[in-house]
């Protein structure tokens, strides 16, 4: 194995080594239910084993069923006994972001306005989830509405740090092993960041390629769902079981590409990102990425960056400062329902402070304001469609150094939110763009620093999920391959 | 007044006379509102009247709350007296269709699995409607799930015969004077058919430029709000009230134009077309047609069909058979929620037969097929632009023929679900062309067949619905001028 490590000395050290964290891969364990040595429940008591022993620091879930899972595993066991299983993910304990609705558990989001609250039905996620076999284990915790006051989830690799946000609780269970899989979504960060902080193969599809039908609108412009897995081949599968069923959204016709994880294929050149989060990371990341993609280099692949291209350097003056023109789109779509919200329940009953606070951007917007906004962010994905026809995809860090510490813990979801209180979840610098560019990204968890997981990005343009992934894989074996 | 009128002297004759029937415009009041003479009380207690009058035989709404608006309108008509109105809706009698979310009324879709179900919220558009002084009278009757069971409702110009659907309580609630607006949905023929069936001003914008958040999805990519109103200035002032404060969806900016009704305009060159629902019309309503464009042309518009125009012929034979590719697209995207409801509930609660029967298209589905589909909506999309280029707006007409007659009685909404009983509410083959176009669409009420009312329908390429507006404008001051 290759080892990306970094140790600066400072702070606690994790616990997180690369080559001694065993995967709980549930595609990876599909043989083993077949021939026998294996089942679905057992697979599923190994999961509540982690859950019972880390859950009570960990605190990734919102809401728990495990005997509704123990039922549903047992119809799967019985399913591989009698020869007619479902699919590769038959009996996969699955984690949902509770922005996510489900038809026998409560989305409470974090906020005591939806203490309790349920639709009563799947969203098209669960379903097709369910209908491949997949075994729905609990619902994982949100900051409130995804995007204010921080749940009380910690990162398993050293509880005095964050799991990341807003996925908090889907990053967390699935670096400690609780399952292999969990759904989480993303309008700004909010797969990609907590899955690089938790040693998690995160993937945010393209924009509208996978159903966000049951999901709670934040920005529908923005808004992505999608799996953070133990392995590049459960995230895949998954996806890819989920479009099969339940298609995209808005005329999208769904994620493309075989059903399991395709073929590994080198990629011929990547372009190398900086964004503004390069401006924000010390020397050691920055050497830390530097020696990957040397190796990178050494191994064929054409690394092209800023430096090579007055392209590359035009589309990183557009991403520079689209944090700002992102969060702009977001804010103002996400007027809507939040004010409505506060018109039906009054202010402090709808929503807290820190959420509150975020919306007042949107709040403060003119619908000229939010016009200029998509302006700039079609002459984004433009540039990046000109510059994605020349490369294989787009590469560089999937956060800006491991999960930062918790330093004010506020682990009491039902006090009253305070201004302040709001739990520091790591910057999205280096995510942020490609959220708003709608092409696919993945977090892989190649490095370590501290003993804590960092995650390389993984992004290419719009619709090139498939290709995208086959480049992934071939990171992965470069990875797992042994350099001597 | 130009009179555009036919009596084929079949069946029974209703009660529709262009020249006698007052319209109850709430934009036209608001000069009384200021000038003390009238009130937004008073004109709701007119409303009041008509619902007291007519909705035993009408039957327009699902709930109902009279008390609640009158406290509304007294809230606004307190405004008026302080010289702070809101705006030319300060005060303004809605409906809101029972497909849309209300946070004080049940949304209850005509669908057991729904009776008394409330998301607690306002949709984006009844949230919009409220900031800006509107007042929510109640619900309007719906076919089960807008595609299933009929619902009561029937037309209030002759109650033997149907008020259209889906937005069938809206069309009628509007045609009776119970209010003076109403907000309905299309996805294939819903607010269109409905205006064109109970003498109404209906408009359809451009998919995305109104937000439909809080709307029960249908199929998301053909989904579309809006207003059905008494006057061409209720309906504009409506759109754009609710695109000022909630914007559009799916990173649309949202409806543009003036707030206010835009300045007549005549066009220079106007499409005709047939589509499939020429070929299904009978002569004379063909003739009555023919005459309103002759007059047309005889006032210096230049109308161009496929006799003129090989691209035009190009488009009508893309037409032709759009309904059922439309048809495809609605239907795979309507899988979710329903499939998922008949997983949670099962299939005899959560849906009845005419809705299940509709669905199954979707059900015998694949994902290829949905493609296919998208990319004859794409093609003719295509070609609507380029035709679009070079005119200034299509014609044809809002429905072929007036309300048909409910042959087959079904009142009872609460009665369990018979194939068989649903309702006949029309041809939809003028009309589902311009859904899936997802240009602006408006039902113009200018003509009478058997003293029904039967609309006109003009369309424009998407975006252009400022422009299209004013041709509304100039449409119906012709209308009313004295040809003499």
């Amino acid at each position: 194995m290759r080892r990306f490590t970094l140790d600066t000395g400072t702070g606690s050290r994790g616990s997180y080594d690369p080559e001694r964290y065993e995967r709980l891969s549930f595609v990876g364990a599909t043989e083993s239910f077949r021939d026998g040595t294996n089942t679905p429940r057992a697979f599923l008591e190994r999961c509540l084993e982690s859950v019972y022993e880390l859950e009570p620091s960990v605190r990734a879930f919102a809401y728990f069923d495990a005997e509704a899972a123990r039922l549903a595993a047992d119809e799967s066991t019985a399913r591989y006994r009698a020869g007619r299983a479902i699919g590769p993910l038959d009996g996969c304990p699955f984690g949902i972001k509770d922005t996510i609705e489900t038809k026998d558990m409560p989305m409470q989001q974090n906020a005591p306005l939806f203490k309790g609250w349920s639709g009563g039905r799947d969203a098209a996620c669960v379903w097709a989830l369910r209908q491949a076999g997949g075994v729905i284990l609990g619902k994982t915790q949100v900051p409130e509405y995804a995007m204010g006051k921080s749940p009380p989830t910690r990162n398993p690799f050293d509880t005095a740090r964050t799991a990341g946000g807003s996925s908090s609780g889907s990053g967390a269970s699935v670096g400690a092993r609780m399952v292999p899989c969990a759904i989480g979504n993303q309008t700004m960060a909010s797969l990609i960041r907590p899955s690089s902080f938790n040693a998690v193969y995160g993937y945010k599809p393209t924009w509208g390629a996978l159903n966000i039908g049951g999901m709670h609108p934040l920005a529908p412009s923005q808004d992505h769902i999608g799996p953070m897995a133990a392995s590049l081949a459960d995230a895949w599968v998954t996806a890819r079981a989920i479009a099969e069923r339940a298609g995209g959204h808005n005329g999208h016709p769904g994620l493309d590409g075989p059903l399991d994880l395709p073929e590994a294929r080198r990629p011929a050149r990547l372009v190398r990102l900086d964004t503004l989060g390069w401006l924000q990371i010390d020397d050691a990341l920055r050497d830390l990425f530097e020696r990957f993609l040397a190796d990178l280099m050494d191994a064929g692949v054409e690394i092209v960056d800023r430096r090579d291209s007055t392209e590359v350097e035009a589309l990183e003056q557009m991403l520079l400062y689209c944090d700002g023109f992102a969060t702009d789109i977001v804010m103002y779509e996400a007027r809507w329902p939040f004010l409505a919200y506060i018109d039906a329940y009054g202010r402090e009953r709808a929503i807290g402070d820190t959420a509150y606070s975020r919306l007042q951007r949107g709040l403060e917007m003119t619908r000229d304001d939010y016009r200029a906004a998509l302006a700039k962010r079609a002459a984004a994905r433009q540039k990046v469609a000109e510059i994605g026809a020349g490369a294989d995809g787009f590469i560089t860090l999937a956060s800006s150094g491991p999960a930062p510490f918790v330093e004010r813990p506020n682990v009491d979801t039902d006090a009253p939110d305070r201004a302040g209180a709001h739990m520091e979840t790591g910057s999205r610098s280096f995510i942020s763009p490609w959220t708003m560019i709608g092409g696919p990204s993945w977090a892989l968890p190649y490095f370590a620093v501290d003993g804590m997981p960092q995650g390389v990005q993984l992004m290419g343009v719009p619709d090139s999920d498939a290709d995208i992934v086959a480049i992934a894989h071939w990171l992965d074996r470069f990875i797992l391959e042994d350099p001597a």
